[in-house]
């Protein structure tokens, strides 16, 4: 497959740049990037004339399962909006609601341009059956927590015990997290055990982590120690993936940095539960790498990653004033190559490099009406970031195999998922 | 002309309801609404199923001939924004360059469902000439500012003069304000100037005012007085509008609510300059009324009030820690009958209500893969706010006449203005 005439986001000498160049694909992997290669005979060639071709955005937060609460219980903090609104529903849940709600999901994905996400629920195999069936890049897990009683924990450890145990090792796709849900929901004792899964199987850890005030004292009362502390008795030298890190001071920042971790930014849950906004300038200054997430639709009203870049820039104004602070340039290689290096997957994609897995999308920046806040088009990666919206994605391939193609859905009916939401 | 079938936005019992009903606009009004009304004989009939129909947005605060900085000078603080980046350019613009960049931003606006704007700019005549042949509705001036001499503001007051002496009173769309750039630009000479023509025009006054921190002080050693003191002694019982008021104190309230003065809340503008986030939850509580602004392209992006309307919701949230604070049906209001309040023409727009002038909008909320961030469409309001776009927008009408049909512009050739900023 030849990708022809895109305008290609390229990371070069520390810089994030524009070319226009042709991209050949063979197989899943990025064979071949020049000025200008002629497609072999009867291979397919994707014209991207007035196209912008880039790296697959790479979600690294979210609970996929939860479109169906999209634009419920606004208003609310985080611990009324998980202890009265949010768990008493997901306990009724089914497994059958689960794998349609993260097949909704997935639609808005792919059509938003994620090739990747990084989830976090229960039903698992639901949502791995949906994610195979969908083809798209994703680390699942089994969340764990213990702060309502042993047995539905023990339930819990060996669920995910099974999903990992039941995983096609011969799918390139689909990897796994230990996900004890937050260090003010996990005991001591499940935080070991979630160490020694991580550790038996090779896993990252994928936890909430300083989302909001209240759990800073919650974890002192838990733990007898502070969050960060908790964080380096147990995970240390293990990758972990914290969602969210909204809370993070100076002396936590010392301690991060000597740990394998880094942050996953959710600027627009964050705004939304009334978390307060990120330091990810001063936390990216420290040589800790931040990649972005959505959350679930719930808190995080939508999965299009371009509205998370878009509030990922915009929210650093709202804590540095007059100071320096991230750039357009810096939000895209969060929601791509920081995204990859986060998960662990760096080397085989997030960003568009010979070699790599083909995670790609197009996004159309033709003049026109639809495109009428991209025009003039004076900065191409600003638009980006600024003035773009998922809608504006042409086609999505992952590992080599369009998903979605000029706005048309390759292997999914989105309608027949849709119209069970109407 | 009759809209049949759609959901519409009615503001009822301090409530924002969606009710299913028709409405039926005679002339330049709206002329009744009620759940069911049949066409007359060859009446224009416009099917809304599956539509939203709302109150044309208005948006309070814009310099709508800056869609040329779009994309520029990301990072500044707005002193050096102002000083060393947009105002050198500015003093080189052409009058046809400020005609064709306003065309540019009135088809954004038209597009995205703005059916008025507050603008605030110079070569006026030009940005009237273009809303004039738009049949938006709109208040303009030429602003005025002494603090680069005393020649340019004489001939800045005198073009002033000249733009409202030769307003065409017949024209019911377009309105006037004068416009003191701000007071840390205005001299206390300057400032009783502009409270004159206001004064002896009865007009309002649109002024930016404690947009960001710098000016507390400057502002200071200028006039001798705060900012709120200042504003009170020259237009205390003029109708006045603030573009900004970020940095408003509880004191500064306190005057405030003894003025005839209210807020264009301008987030996105707010964000991208590091200036923090006003406190707009603060100023409704206490009876201040709040309207919503894009600001120019070159520090708010683009000019669709739906990206701010989503801004001003989330970013509340970046100050209200587990607070109260703004819903998506209070941002409703700001975008539509709070601006009407603000510009002092709610006897006439902002709400969808019998007898007064037909603006409005009709959004695209069927169940579709471009729709797909509304789905489930649990709540219409919220779904709105946090996750639509202008791009939804269908058809737009402003004074009962369409300005845009089924994305299809009426009065303007789109093409022919986009190709020139290629």
């Amino acid at each position: 497959m030849l990708i022809k005439n895109g305008k290609v986001i390229i990371f070069e000498d520390n810089d994030v740049k524009v070319k226009q160049i042709d991209i050949k694909i063979k197989e899943n992997k990025i064979d071949k990037i020049e000025e200008r290669i002629e497609p072999e005979e009867n291979e397919k060639v994707i014209d991207a004339i007035n196209k912008v071709v880039m790296p697959g955005l790479i979600n690294t937060h979210a609970h996929i399962a939860m479109s169906i609460f999209r634009g419920t219980f606004e208003g609310c903090d985080l611990y009324t909006w998980l202890n009265e609104k949010i768990w008493p529903i997901e306990a009724k849940l089914t497994s059958k609601e689960v794998y349609n709600a993260s097949m909704l999901s997935i639609i808005e994905m792919i059509s938003t341009g994620t090739t990747c996400v990084n989830d976090h629920y229960f039903f698992s195999k639901e949502i791995r059956k949906a994610l195979e069936k969908s083809k798209m890049r994703a680390m699942i897990t089994r969340v764990l927590m213990d702060s309502d009683g042993k047995e539905a924990s023990e339930n819990r450890i060996n669920e995910f015990i099974n999903l990992y145990e039941t995983r096609n090792k011969e799918d390139n796709l689909i990897s796994y997290s230990v996900a004890p849900h937050g260090l003010y929901t996990c005991s001591d004792n499940l935080l070991k055990i979630s160490e020694n899964l991580a550790r038996q199987y090779n896993l990252p850890i994928h936890t909430h982590f300083l989302e909001s005030i209240n759990e800073i004292e919650d974890i002192k009362n838990i733990h007898n120690a502070t969050a960060t502390e908790v964080l380096k008795k147990y995970f240390d030298g293990i990758p972990t993936i914290l969602a969210h890190g909204v809370k993070i001071n100076d002396e936590d920042i010392e301690v991060l940095k000597t740990m394998q971790c880094g942050i996953s930014h959710n600027p627009i849950s964050n705004f939304r539960l009334g978390c307060k906004i990120a330091d990810v300038t001063k936390y990216l200054k420290n040589g800790i790498n931040v990649a972005l997430g959505t959350d679930g639709q719930g808190s995080g009203n939508n999965l299009d990653m371009f509205e998370t870049m878009k509030l990922a820039a915009l929210g650093q104004g709202g804590i540095h004033e007059n100071e320096e602070r991230i750039t357009s340039k810096d939000v895209i290689k969060m929601a791509t190559i920081n995204g990859a290096k986060l998960l662990g997957i760096d080397n085989k994609v997030g960003s568009i490099e010979k070699g790599k897995e083909a995670d790609l999308i197009i996004v159309d920046i033709t003049p026109k009406l639809d495109n009428i806040k991209i025009i003039p088009n004076n900065d191409i990666i600003s638009n980006l970031v600024y003035n773009t919206n998922g809608n504006s994605v042409q086609t999505t391939i992952v590992n080599g195999e369009i998903l979605m193609e000029n706005r048309k859905m390759k292997l999914i009916d989105e309608n027949k998922i849709i119209e069970q939401f109407v």
